[in-house]
């Protein structure tokens, strides 16, 4: 851990300080936790109030609180920053750094065949298990349990965590990182029925995660029939995320934990798609699309949608739709009331129905 | 497997016995499927009938079964108890036990640093790997494949099943079970997006699980980005459920299988999810909520609420609005109807459009 | 790979050719993205457009494309088929043939009981843990990292990918395939609430996978409570699936990724489970029953059925009712407006609000 002043951190991230700058900063923690020593942020306007009553060191804000720090009703030493979430990510890096991996070597307890290729500074954990014609990076770290299968091709500085498994042919960018129990490669979920059973179709396409690539834990990247199932660069996918067979995630998104992706769709790049989401297979959804958690995703979306629901439809109206549903009995009474008003003034209207009221 | 006179589980179990408490039970089963020599319970009112034709040696019933008993309506003997379920529970443990680990010490065959403190009494699989620093309580069993890694503390009698992996630094409390598959302390989805990319935020914060927690296969529980991660005592999680960054699930709750709970939310005590639930992050849920299945919960929910549907609302409204979503076309169509209906009645009143109508 | 002529493979699969049956094959590819010596194939109608545009050597298509062929609106040479995805199956088959397992025997450095017995040419890779009285067929392949607990059983041919863990007493039939990172035989979730604890119930009932059965990657199939788990001959999971406790799922099944399946729930035969989907416990699913993707089913479904929905209702019932959902808003508006407007000629047509009016 690193100790800096607030002006050190300002200047490491390009903000402004307001307050203190001489105040030493060793940690960070959130705005209802934060000490003396701490520095935190306010990136969700849920938590603005705690800005007034924070005991943090000092806090990291956006522009838009300059006026209430000038007039005396923040009391906290601020950082003011284009982007505090980036601006905070930053001072963790500095303070903390990023997880450390023992430097180890190539352990002999791991089962390396002889036409794999290792690059330089690896760090094999014991019981991994590599496969032939595994080409593997320099400054890559396997834990204990992973299994690399045939010809499966790693670039460099990679971290794949404990008991993954990488079937044979994938191919994994630079920068990767797969956590623990994923699996990325597996055969596409691909069956023909004929004669009263499911024929297993051969799966020769193959899975490629490229460069920045993060996977979480228990994912499933299968890989493809035909065409490959591609993660694009920089993506990012959370926990539980189940990737269909030639499905193209492009370049840049963010997949939230639970999240479903059938078979051959296509995402553009820059998509955000929240938790348990499910998006079916053969669809194109374009660049820069945010789908809701638990949406369900049936038809194309063009660049730049934000949507919501299963069926999903533009994010405003679905909020609005949805939260509808609640009203559906009054609705309905509503409506069968209206009928029985509207048929007494008709019948009302008409002389002989009235003579039949008599 | 023991065998027991109905007398002697009922006394075990400080239940009534309806019947010849001298019959022998040597097993378990379920009500059609019991036959002599068997128990088996009514806990779930779907399955009343069968109280009738059962086989079974002997039926644990609640009370409010005593008068069809005493009827002559109830042929089978019976266990009378407050709690059935329970009663049979115990009953279950009695005769068949829980699941027996082989007593095999510490394998040669495990990786285990030297700086790791194992308790008296563990049984340490072959394959396993524990780095450096971590603590290790007596009575644990750790099964083929797993990884602890640095700094991990595991308190006393826990079972961790194989190719489980742990992350650095978590603390696991005492009796705690961790099934297959499953990965405790991954780093927390956070990004900070900036330039076009996805930045890493170091996820500082830990996991903690504690006493008597239970994990079932293939669950993903995030360490925090500065908060903690925290699963409460005796809070039970079924398989495939994700976990978010600085969540603190209470105590005793029960989550179904594939449940989502987003990070930083908050649970209180003695909640109940069901299967597919979702949970946004940030929100607070109270003491003794029961989220029904597939729920997407949006908002704070208050304590002893039970609420259901996407997005979630009081679950005996809910029950009722979402099963109308099936008379939507129908309710459409009335509404058009009604609206011809009023515009003829309107226009008809109207002289000047009777004009035109002539 | 092989290179076969249009008419070979026609032979092989039962097809007739339209146009050269002296094209050479010896690939396949997707209808954009096939070139000169590939086989490619329609059976989605959403891609009939490629069919005049593809480069690829061969089409396989159904009958009813032969006319197109005949008018010579169709350039390229056809397989005509029955069934041309599973026509295009064999021949993925006879160019690719399935994965390839390396030969490598009994490892010396797996770890197996020496009460366990192995049927003859089965490959067991590093890092296996076969525990007491396993028994395993002939020619199976057990990858590295998998635990076999003690008394399973698992029948001939079988392929268990890496880090598998099946729990003790499962049985598994012939020719099962189980992808890596799951499990199989877990304890079902089940747990009696006593005395503000959840008292955990042993599992005595198993898991059971019949023949031909393939399991995805990270699924969970939990053990049955008193009866046992099975999912039936020739069923296939995609990945990251739920099984509850007890539960049955018939032969020849589809379930896809993320289905979760609660305890005691029976599905019949030849059912489809899309992506997403859920099922309670305790109902009853006929045979040939279709379940939409997100569905939730709560109630018992006759045979044939096609259902969707949350909760789930008729297909084509569901797929108009839940489009309607975004007109909620619109709908509400207007009972609101027609019951002004019916306010208004009640009380003109009223004398007293009449007069009130004035």
């Amino acid at each position: 851990m690193q100790i800096k002043t607030l002006k050190e951190l300002a200047e490491h991230v390009n903000a402004t300080v307001f307050g203190d700058g001489n105040i030493k900063i060793s940690s960070a923690s959130t705005l209802d936790r934060a000490g003396e020593g701490d520095i935190t942020f306010l990136a969700n306007d849920k938590y603005e109030k705690q800005l007034r009553t924070t005991k943090a060191g000092a806090v990291i804000v956006s522009e838009k609180f300059r006026t209430a720090a000038e007039n005396g009703e923040i009391k906290t030493a601020l950082l003011i920053a284009e982007n505090p979430y980036y601006a905070f990510t930053q001072i963790m890096v500095l303070l903390f750094g990023h997880r450390k991996h023992k430097n180890i070597g190539v352990s002999e307890k791991a089962s390396i065949s002889a036409t794999a290729k290792l690059g330089e500074n690896c760090d094999i954990h014991d019981f991994v298990v590599i496969a032939d014609n595994v080409k593997i990076g320099s400054g890559c770290t396997i834990y204990p349990g992973v299994y690399i299968a045939e010809g499966v091709t790693i670039g460099n500085d990679c971290i794949i965590y404990p008991s993954v498994t990488i079937y044979d042919g994938s191919i994994i960018g630079e920068r990767v990182i797969i956590n623990a129990n994923s699996t990325v490669g597996e055969d596409g979920f691909g069956f023909a029925t004929a004669n009263g059973s499911h024929h297993k179709i051969p799966q020769v396409g193959i899975a490629i995660l490229e460069d920045d690539v993060e996977i979480g834990t228990c994912c499933a990247i299968e890989r493809g029939t035909l065409d490959d199932t591609v993660i694009g660069k920089g993506s990012k996918l959370g926990d539980l995320i189940a990737i269909g067979h030639g499905t193209k995630i492009g370049e840049h998104c963010l997949l939230v934990a639970q999240v479903g992706v059938a078979g051959s769709a296509r995402l553009g790049n820059y998509c955000v798609v929240g938790g348990q989401a499910g998006i079916v297979g053969h669809i194109n959804i374009g660049n820069g699309v945010q789908i809701a958690a638990q949406s369900g995703v049936i038809n194309d979306v063009a660049d730049g949608k934000a949507i919501f629901g299963s069926p999903a439809i533009e994010i405003s109206k679905a909020r609005r739709a949805y939260s509808m549903i609640q009203y559906l009995p009054d609705i309905r009474q509503s409506v069968r009331k209206l009928q029985k008003q509207i048929d007494k003034i008709t019948s009302s209207n008409n002389p002989d129905s009235q003579e039949s009221n008599k």
